[in-house]
């Protein structure tokens, strides 16, 4: 179409890489954790880097998100959200525009397909976990990248999506807010969160309780109808 | 990094393409327009498309979109938001990548550019504006990302970014809610949407007031501070 495309498009790539946000619980402390792959070859051999891959000529952007996380860690979320192309000139050796997705998965989600690819003896080598907040260097502008997924989710990610991504079918009020601070990292006031999240339509208080060492706790789960209707033309297309 | 790519990786190419919004007042509707440019070659020559073009391998794809934007319709926003990419595998006859870029413009703007451009002889050809809810059939997927930023402006967009982005610096409530009239395509009650503005703390009251047939209408200007919060860490970074 223009020169300079007739004499670069042959040297600029398309990858793909996903965020991955669950949470998890340590004792009484809670926090926000990711999956990352050790690369084994340059650029940045030795270094963490988010899992990832090269869009291959025959798949949507989707399905590659898709496909190179499951190569890579085995996980498979049962949604991809797009977040954000990073397309800055000197953020690869060579030309590459990454188009990044995101997800938020429930721990014991990670933990049962953790667990059943290694009974497959299929477990995919090179990943840990690490805490979001607390992150090595790693390879290419990554740390911008999970920098940037961070921020989106800090600021807009509303009730009903974090209650669907991080937590049980049904939640307390307190195991929601837990989150929201793990999230924010910072405390939030109890009275102030429970008048703000039951104002925020997105939660269906349920008449089950949860019993234990305190006083019985109200049941919640979130509103499929609001989620669902927060994807757009896209999710209806896709 | 894998076959596939070895393969592939010289037949993906990467565009940028821009939503540009502004409204129109004609008597008194007021309705949402958008340019686009008549394509002057295959595929799909002689249909409308939105402005855009190829990554150079130099820039960013930031630079990218305002520079393709500059060159097709001479149009130079205060800035471009990233939207999202578009990589649907049959979405052109070759493999493309599309960013797609998005802005408000202000019609006084608009009008400005427009003039400066046909004063200094450099006009650019083959752009015409389009209601952006009545469009015709375009080029490529471009109906489908018209219809997600659409989509987007009407879920996303807070009242300082609508009052920024489409309105004068000062404006009363009535024209406010008139552009978000046209933005929803229906009409708001008055008082609720004075209630939810005057709420919102993104907009601050000034101590002047539009006079003229009716009564007099206070004015109001956005509040920068909250806008500018809203750009994350990226917006810090660029």
């Amino acid at each position: 179409m223009t020169r300079s495309a007739d004499r670069n498009h042959d040297i600029t790539r398309v990858a793909v890489s996903t965020v991955i946000f669950t949470v998890r619980r340590t004792g009484d402390a809670i926090s926000l954790s990711l999956p990352l792959v050790r690369r084994t070859r340059d650029p940045h051999e030795g270094q963490w880097a988010l899992p990832g891959g090269w869009l291959d000529i025959s798949e949507s952007l989707d399905a590659a998100a898709s496909r190179t996380l499951a190569e890579t860690t085995g996980l498979q979320p049962s949604y991809l959200e797009q977040l954000y192309a990073f397309g800055a000139v000197d953020r690869s050796p060579s030309r590459v525009v990454s188009i990044v997705y995101w997800a938020l998965l429930r721990q014991d989600d990670v933990d049962a397909q953790v667990a059943a690819h290694a009974a497959a003896g299929d477990a995919p080598e090179n990943v840990a976990w690490f805490d979001a907040t607390d992150l090595p260097g790693l390879a290419f502008d990554h740390n911008d990248i999970v920098d940037y997924a961070l921020w989106r989710l800090r600021n807009k990610v509303g009730y009903s999506r974090i209650a669907h991504g991080l937590l049980a079918d049904e939640f307390t009020l307190a195991e929601l807010r837990e989150v929201y601070e793990a999230i924010l990292r910072r405390r939030l006031d109890p009275a102030n969160f429970r008048r703000q999240a039951e104002g925020s339509g997105t939660l269906i208080p349920t008449e089950r309780f949860r019993t234990g060492s305190h006083r019985p706790a109200r049941l919640y789960r979130y509103n499929r109808d609001v989620e669902l209707a927060d994807h757009g033309p896209l999710g209806v297309r896709a």
